[in-house]
């Protein structure tokens, strides 16, 4: 038998006709000598009907089907009954009446339902993935992920991109995260390592002259998990010569625009905003705003500086911020204790306090209330207070401000439900700071990569004062998630040797790890620029779920095992010797 | 300065037109007060001149400019002069009046010419990949390489293929190959494997009810490296339900004209020759059969059979093949010593001898051609010889004839020009047996994997005679290459079992490398089948070029190792400590 459609896509234009379908049983309604059976595919479910009065033979298979046993079914299409329509399928004003059918194969119970919004393990969906797989809201997501894929293809060949595959056994250089490694059989105590990006070789093939280079490449990262990472994750990679940051900009625009397009039929209007690091740390406390509502961060100190409370007094003549945000309605929204219980969260940022104001009709209200008789009009107008309103304030360094109100300000509007979730909000931080202070390390560390180039005007400082310089650096930001960035690179030598030695590389450390790299720019590289989007999160977002493994087909748990095939496991004592290795003793 | 349009592409459709190019300087020529730069893209070459006429300052940095150094210059096309036309380049008939330049990017000398055809060693190619790649060979190639994948992705869509990614890092299941290792740092003393194939992930996704699947894949395998051989290489990979082995290889087909007509203009003729197994080895004798040119294999045991030559009847008695390929002319072009080589080359394949006839115009000569006396006309009809051709025999058991005319029909065919290199031609072989004895292993293994339906009526065989299984595969060949190979896979839990137990596995192995997989059949899984073509070796044919190396951007080298970055390298302890390893000592 050869299939005519797909059975979600059998519909009232299929009206009368004889077709073949081939699927899974997802239910199965035995009303005697009627038989109704829900038949799945990957476009959905339709209604097959059995009676002898179609086919006895028919009838009688029908009757020995369960759930997820797969068959093929010859059969004409009907209207349903009167009153029998489900307006919520495509397929829900027909049905099939079945002349033959055939039992391809047959199964077990599964484990849970093969149905949308099932409450079950992680781990158990990771094990029977695919079965987890066969429920339609997993298949609508990898679906919708091919689509975006296949979007990005289109767009980038329209744009004379040129997809160019880089190694996944490459050289080990730990800078940033830790590498996944490779032993060499050949060379004994040597190793190749799984690439964290294609970052170098995207260099190399613009300075190789390609111009134009994509790759949608798997990325390895050897960090501990957190709720959107996994060991191995996709980004959409690309490089360009000659191109301005603002061009490169306008090309991704131009790519987002058609993914959302061909995905979602969506329109978005460009060009997006852009914005500098210095603007959304101010008015979203941010590198990444959600800008599908407001309620910024304002800056009080005007409106405070002669209000006598000590705490905001000290923290401005120590050259402190003084921020507020305003919740609207917020004051009947929270509680003291509720706001006490913030307060306690901040502590993580170095925040100190959480001062705050209740807006009534009459002044102020909360246990620093008594402070602002004088200020009340001035405070209010400042953070566009109205009666009902509560205002949070932050007051320590800029960096604790922004921190502390960045989180008030999302956490929020969430709990309020100030965000539109339908709503797909992009939006440019640009101008990053070239390095940041790593508290893990106790040094600066490129904000970005080692690769990254600073603004013309800030290259002279790579050898006097580094952490003021900025880069030429750009994320791309949907709906409060870093869905990707990139930067102008350096193409010249001096510059690259300038950089590694502000970032506290010996040169025979630069050498040791980059030195193939920094050789390369000797012979004519051009200037370029590219950049990277988190495939994975990108499909996240789309389908509105809040994990990625939501849209991973095999992905790792949240241990970085695989709970399907029980990856990683042992392996033989062969395959160590001829690797030339050994396992440390374990307590 | 904006980009107008590469150099490789400005024509005389450009004439009168003030442009701006970026580039890389081929050759500077200098005459004085005129001087000529060939300006370098991904794209091509374009003229420019500069001259004190144009602009005096441009002129004053051409004269500074070097090879390989990067420039954007402007200017406007004009036609070149009297009798300076160049005929052989798609800008040959213009050149650009410089009127404003500026130096981007100097560069050293090269180690090597940026043009095609140099004679440098491959470790210096590979070293300096960056400027290997500069040159237009190279870049034409990968480009070529693009345009197959973008075809590919079309094709697949069109075909509502969904593009789904398998996971890299997975259980290591060594059944074939070596796999690559990657430590767990979670685990101690576990390992995940780099995937030789997505072939289980497929099925799975199969068993998940996504119909159709592709993937663009990497795949990984320890083995001792060959000419067309990489540690990592790319397959187009497959999957279907529901479908027939002769509808995938209609599916392929689609594939591959698509392929061609988009990325080299030919239209090839569907549906392609489909001959089974059998037949290309009594005809070719090959299982990868170059059907450029004939020269086929011939039975000759019925017009030898009479024949009083011991060699002969000794093997036709035993049940063996006395098989004949008749070289036409060849009697001039091979003297007795070059046989004598050939018949030296033979003793690999386990063949005994060489016998050999030269038609001349009263009969045979050589010496052996005084048994043909008097079956001279009958033999020569047999092995449609005419006067001048060579006759080889070859008369031993099928194996070894065939491999041995397989091998001297393709040598010689390539030795004496009879294949039109210009021609592409593709070929199914299909129905191979199921399993193959393995020299290695001294027992029989999977022809394909361990996953290759048997043919319907061949199941039973699984229990009884499992060598005599023929399967439901095919592999896809084209100019004596193996392009690509698939199967329908087992769907059932019985007949994988018995094919684990046919393949020697205990019920224990089975259960500890594969138990995952095989559990999963009991749900429910679909009639499936596939296939995955190798896109190193596809992009290698449509360039023309011998090595695999020649079409992937930065390739390893014969060793395993890649001489640009140094891959593998030795790491720090710190790297191993925390991956709980050590190596062991080497001498």
């Amino acid at each position: 038998m050869e299939r005519t459609t797909y059975c979600g896509l059998v519909d009232e234009t299929y009206l009368g006709q004889e077709i073949c379908l081939k699927g899974w049983v997802q239910k199965r309604r035995d009303l005697g000598n009627l038989i109704f059976i829900d038949l799945r595919d990957r476009e959905g479910i339709v209604q097959l009907v059995f009676s002898h009065e179609f086919n006895e033979e028919a009838l009688k298979i029908a009757d020995d089907l369960r759930s997820e046993y797969v068959i093929e079914a010859r059969g004409k299409v009907v209207p349903r009954g009167e009153g029998a329509n489900n307006p919520n399928m495509k397929t829900g004003k027909i049905e099939v009446e079945i002349h033959e059918v055939h039992l391809l194969n047959k199964a077990k119970t599964p484990p849970f339902y093969i149905e949308d919004g099932i409450n079950v393990s992680d781990d158990l969906r990771l094990k029977y993935r695919y079965l987890d797989l066969r429920r339609p809201e997993m298949q609508q997501s990898l679906i919708l992920r091919s689509k975006i894929t296949t979007s990005i293809h289109k767009y980038l060949e329209e744009e004379q991109f040129i997809d160019i595959e880089t190694p996944y056994l490459t050289k080990s250089t730990p800078e940033g995260a830790r590498d996944y490694l490779v032993p060499s059989r050949v060379y004994p105590g040597h190793f190749y390592a799984l690439p964290q990006s294609p970052q170098l070789f995207k260099q190399l093939l613009m300075g190789a002259g390609f111009d134009r280079y994509y790759q949608i490449a798997r990325c390895f990262r050897d960090e501990d998990l957190r709720g959107d990472r996994q060991p191995e994750f996709t980004q959409v990679d690309l490089e360009t010569s000659f191109l301005t940051a603002a061009e490169i900009q306008d090309l991704t625009e131009g790519l987002l625009k058609r993914v959302m397009k061909d995905v979602l039929d969506i329109d978005i209007e460009l060009p997006l905003q852009r914005i500098t690091w210095n603007e959304a740390m101010d008015r979203f406390g941010s590198d990444k705003p959600d800008i599908r509502f407001g309620m910024e961060l304002i800056d009080m100190a005007a409106a405070v500086k002669d209000v006598d409370f000590k705490v905001f007094q000290n923290v401005l003549q120590n050259g402190g911020q003084v921020k507020a945000i305003t919740v609207p309605q917020g004051a009947d929204k929270y509680s003291r204790k509720e706001i006490d219980a913030k307060q306690e969260y901040l502590k993580r940022f170095g925040a100190k306090g959480l001062a705050w104001l209740k807006v009534t009709a009459d002044g102020f209200s909360g246990p620093i209330a008594k402070f602002f008789k004088d200020s009340a009009d001035q405070v209010k107008q400042a953070a566009g207070a109205h009666t009902g309103d509560l205002i949070l304030f932050a007051a320590d360094t800029r960096k604790v401000v922004a921190d502390s109100l960045g989180y008030l300000r999302t956490s929020i509007a969430k709990e309020q439900g100030m965000i539109d979730e339908a709503k797909f909000a992009f939006l440019w931080v640009v101008d990053w700071p070239l390095f940041e202070y790593s508290e893990e390390f106790h040094r600066y560390i490129a904000a970005h990569h080692p690769f990254t180039m600073p603004n013309e005007e800030d290259v002279q400082l790579l050898d006097t004062d580094p952490h003021k310089a900025h880069a030429q650096s750009y994320d791309i930001v949907l709906n409060g998630y870093e869905l990707g960035g990139g930067s102008i690179r350096i193409h010249q030598r001096s510059v690259q040797e300038k950089m590694f030695k502000a970032l506290g590389f010996t040169k025979e450390k630069a050498e040791q790890q980059f030195g193939f790299f920094i050789d390369a720019l000797d012979y004519g590289f051009p200037p370029h620029g590219g950049l990277a989007i988190g495939l994975d999160r990108f499909a996240m977002l789309l389908t509105h779920k809040d994990n990625i493994r939501e849209v991973i087909a095999f992905p790792k748990n949240s241990k970085a095992s695989e709970p399907l095939t029980n990856a990683p496991s042992t392996v033989a004592q062969k395959q160590l010797d001829e690797l030339h290795l050994e396992t440390t003793e374990e307590e």
